[in-house]
């Protein structure tokens, strides 16, 4: 018998009761609940910042986690409530392109505009429309609380997707930015700072590994070569800069017992080049 | 059997281990126990936010929950620990008007002087006497811990109140700031900015809806007309203003996509004033 | 049957993901864990004050819990990651000292350097070795994620110590600094800043309390006389100090309703003195 799982990634912050309400409302419903909170502070309405958190950690949870995205500055007009089922998963989101990060681990190729995209098997989505799973009466200004989580209580209960409302081929699709790769470099860009000041790219490190010596440019500094760990010392640049493969596989910008965001004055859509030579 | 719950909302913040350490207790009381986390970021010593926060939040949780309040400035002073026992669920604080907001949705009429009330019916409140149930030796700054937990954790165990100390017919009640109509004029204030800089403010909605042409007043700006969710765009006001009511019932100011308190300068305690006009 | 518990200090933070990630690991592995954080808001890298707060604040848990403690700025390197057996619980750490808080409660004198130290009974340690009980492929930069919650999951669910890795009967200590009595004075410094800007001394006040006339010495200020609570008004000086046991049972520097550390600009590292003449 699994134990039934709530992962909550919100821009609600942790000071106002957003997220412990939510969670009131879940154990109202199934008392057997346990809850994870995956960030609540997702940068308010930034909807690329949640995809990309979610779809770099979804996979860390078990596959009968029921995921609650709720960062949903549309909240009370028609974008539409949609559940999304995956073998990574069960997410309850608005769908405003909150989901692409988890959706584009599924897709062969990733379209560079934001729209409607048809789901990639073995990917089903569900609109939800059936309001007897909603709480009421339904907030215009919180459906976190009055329909994303009741409708996720319901589902960890057993209801059956199809129940909570119609199937739906095609959803949004909000796509990240893409690195370029003209010749020997690689150009993308710093697409999430964390808590220590790492720069964390939307380059994938395997990619740079083992193709040669490489160089990593970022607001006029080189670092010659790609670090192991943090205290790896043998490529730290004359700044005190490191370049490593981050825990999620995506290159990083750091210093070592330091903050690189701050060192740099660098944040989210800073250029970043890793220039490769074969030895 | 339902599973037994606490629910803390204290000044705390997560950065020590105060909350953690709360839990700690708890559990080696009634290992069966589970938490929620309302807040732990009422403003230091700030009684009123933290009353405010319980009264329009505590009716999402389960009957059988247990409410942990400590916002406490006056822990280890005569200001008495009570158990105040509702249809929405108990609450062990200290008796210093942290529980007004939760006690006033049972008034009907609400004082304006803070001081000692009768409880209204169906309440009722034990002073938390019996040092059988506290944690030993006894804190004289730490009342969360040593008292306050423990109490909750017993009383989740089953152990009945009038066990827990001595009942009490009146407890102190801190009335928070009231609107007062004048003519076609409401004229309350900001009580609570939410992490997005929305301003809540003590003026109930559901009377002003469907009272003809409303406009919101705050900070020589004014807003016509009552939004139905943040990006309804036909009420917003030349600086992006809108006004509309927030989940919790009350009449807030707001910017979508933006945040109001940055853009007001404003925060708790700023006038607002709703002026309507018969159409 | 005890409800499995694991507890969380780390200096990961709570915008970023890696707290939730690391209870998504352990679910995977153990589906009957409970978590309680203690702390994810260590001063990132700062290893001596995890130490201290897990010190003062671990034997307020059950002794069945799990701690899972992670201050690691040599992750990936050839610090050893350690289990150590306790008395007060079971704690899954890198051996950098981040235990070192822990060790000292068993010790009966602390070297004044840090260094290798033999464990004092009853302690006992492994060296985590075994890759079996790991999560793979193990990222270089979070071993909280890939080997010390995963190890801690599968402690809980009975795996032996000695199955873990190789015993050890050394491990690295990081003294924290310690007071000196000289005469009638000791001196000793503020060893952590809480949310309140209390300011909590390395100073252990039942060494003060009974010893007659007591006066603390701090930026310049005197207080003279300690308070039993942040409200006893008989000890104030002219500043509004007072100075006072803490709830761990160090000598604390506090503003009632206030904020010492503002009021004194002053924090961690700050010289206290305490002055006891005998009446």
């Amino acid at each position: 018998m699994k134990s039934p799982l709530l992962v909550f990634t919100t821009d609600f912050g942790l000071s106002d009761a957003y997220a412990g309400v939510m969670k009131g409302v879940a154990l109202s419903i199934n008392p057997n609940l346990r809850f994870i909170d995956l960030s609540h502070q997702i940068l308010p309405q930034n909807v690329a910042q949640g995809s990309f958190l979610l779809g770099i950690n979804h996979k860390y949870f078990p596959n009968h986690a029921i995921q609650v995205a709720v960062v949903d500055p549309g909240v009370g007009t028609d974008r539409r409530p949609i559940l999304l089922t995956t073998p990574c998963g069960s997410f309850v989101a608005p769908d405003n392109g909150l989901l692409s990060g988890v959706i584009s681990s599924y897709l062969t190729s990733v379209s560079a505009e934001a729209g409607l995209v048809e789901l990639p098997s073995p990917l089903t989505a569900v609109h939800l429309t059936n309001e007897k799973y909603w709480r009421h009466p339904v907030s215009e200004t919180f459906h976190g609380r009055d329909v994303f989580t009741p409708v996720a209580a319901h589902l960890s209960l057993g209801v059956a997707p199809e129940d909570l409302g119609e199937p739906v081929s095609r959803v949004f699709f909000l796509p990240l930015p893409q690195p370029v790769t003209n010749g020997d470099e690689i150009t993308g860009q710093v697409i999430y700072q964390d808590v220590y000041g790492n720069l964390i790219t939307n380059i994938l490190a395997e990619t740079l590994y083992g193709l040669g010596n490489v160089a990593v440019l970022i607001k006029n500094r080189r670092v010659a070569g790609l670090s192991r760990t943090f205290n790896d010392n043998t490529h730290v640049n004359g700044d005190g800069l490191i370049a490593l493969a981050g825990s999620h596989g995506y290159l990083e910008v750091a210093v070592a017992n330091g903050n690189a965001g701050i060192l740099l004055e660098a944040g989210e859509g800073e250029p970043v080049t890793a220039v490769t030579h074969s030895s």
